[in-house]
């Protein structure tokens, strides 16, 4: 029998996937809504803007007064993201952002050079540079991440190897500054992943770091995000991102159905009904889920938002 | 490590599931050109046609005529669905549809009082008078069904034992009439399973019946169906009924998204991926899916039809 997790860590993704991608603006108020109901859902950790060029983002533009302006929950982190020094000091200046550091590698040279324009190698210097700066301001660095682990539609397969290949030079890189990784991300960035590629790598990269704990990043673009989540709940993963709603797209991935990740309400609809804890309350969710698809105005993916919990039955049942 | 099989039978029952259920009426040429088009995609089992009361089902009421008119293809079975022996007559004067009995109970009686208004021993009648009227035309029953076997809105949970206690009556049901069935459907009618229930209901279903085959017939109301799908492959299910483009839904169910059954094409994407055979292109499979989106003229669930197929993508990478 498989070895499923008595509990898993949602990481919600949606406020920054989601409203990052979207076409018009969204409201900063709706932003701050949104962030707001999900604080009191029990979702533990909250990712909220993306730090970025709002010339190059114009749709996280107001990311600061987002930040500014919501409600911090106790108990819940909120995250951020960002992809230089300048993004970083925004985050460290909002003074409510919970600011980590971690490792970025992606399996896909095609895909760095088609999306960023840079090698392997400079994204290596890179993240070298980052841990100089996180460690000269004392700011933890406690994770990797591995961006297209499943497959690129740029590169093609991406191997078990591949995979291996690229957790080794980020491990590498975090002891070269003498950091010890607790935390993997590995994302399947095109959505090429199914469940058995998902028990493949996750199995060989447990096999090869079990002391590195996996955190699966699922895009549900074919429909595979909630299976494959299953796969890693069988490996013993027990931590996720995901998108209320099923919130946010990939805008590079070259493909029309540039889907979000994997939705959270399906997920801990998923995880609750087969006794995995999720410290949600997943009708309270649901009512977020709606908000979101209220804001940006057009249908988003998720399904139990539609067919609901089974709560309401199981007490016209009893 | 799961005992996947190496090939699954699917039963697609788009044609049948989802123009019977649809808003306005679908005219008969475009149910025909669908068909056809799915005869062309190697799926092996297509369900055409309801033969149901046309006041009760307007959708369905040229179901003669559809059947009339599809072009059969080699190596193609072709099913209806009928409900009673006026249904049936009409199934086998087409001479196009391969006719079979199916011995149907459901596992819950509340379902059964609310939709169709009789006792689980009503309906157990039902099947018998079926039998008898196939028996007197030498028709083969070689299948029996659950509907409602994981879970229902109106009787709340549906527990392993409910669905053994059914089965039991259907093989005993059989037995009176010297019929050894040869397989099994178990319906999520009500879309209530979850991967874990799957597990617990096949493995249940297959110790206490090994010669029977399961069927699983998955609706994806709450985005499980393909995580479910997998868990049944996972228990070694090798035949499902799914809908190309996620086409249908039940309109008994009671809450507004009551979704199609699983989707054709991102369950032959999952399979083949996994290198489980299917026998069906899935390329041309997705023009037959938005075929169907077309015909119906609003969005369907299926998600490979909007994310494409992995083939151009490996042919860039090579």
């Amino acid at each position: 029998m498989a070895d499923w997790p008595k509990s898993v860590h949602i990481h919600e993704e949606g406020p920054r996937e989601g409203f990052q991608f979207e076409k018009g603006a969204i409201p900063t108020a709706a932003k701050v809504e949104l962030i707001d109901a999900l604080s009191e859902t029990g979702l533990k950790e909250i990712q909220t803007v993306s730090f970025v060029n709002p010339k190059r983002v114009p749709g996280m533009a107001d990311a600061d007064e987002v930040v500014r302006r919501f409600r911090k929950a106790p108990g819940v982190r909120y995250s951020g993201l960002w992809l230089n020094e300048k993004g970083l000091e925004r985050a460290l200046a909002s003074e409510k952002i919970d600011v980590e550091g971690r490792i970025v590698l992606c399996a896909s040279e095609p895909f760095l050079a088609r999306n960023q324009n840079i090698t392997l190698d400079q994204m290596a210097d890179m993240q070298r540079a980052m841990i100089a700066t996180y460690q000269a301001r004392g700011i933890p660095v406690v994770e990797g991440a591995v961006q297209a682990a499943f497959g690129c539609n740029f590169k093609g397969e991406v191997t078990t190897g591949d995979v291996l290949a690229i957790v080794a030079r980020i491990v590498s890189i975090a002891q070269e500054s003498g950091i010890a990784l607790k935390r993997l991300v590995l994302a399947d960035t095109m959505a090429w992943a199914v469940p058995a590629r998902i028990r493949a790598v996750v199995g060989a990269v447990r096999e090869r770091y079990p002391d590195l704990a996996v955190t699966l990043h699922l895009h549900d673009t074919r429909g595979m995000g909630i299976a494959n989540a299953y796969a890693g709940l069988e490996m013993g993963v027990h931590a996720f991102d995901s998108s209320v709603a099923g919130l946010g797209g990939c805008p590079f991935a070259a493909h029309k159905g540039a889907a979000g990740n994997v939705c959270t309400e399906d997920l801990v609809f998923m995880c609750e009904e087969m006794g995995i804890s999720t410290g949600v309350d997943l009708d309270r969710l649901i009512d977020a889920a709606n908000l979101a698809e209220r804001i940006v105005g057009h249908p988003l993916p998720g399904a139990v938002k539609q067919g609901g919990s089974l709560n309401r039955y199981r007490q016209a049942g009893q």
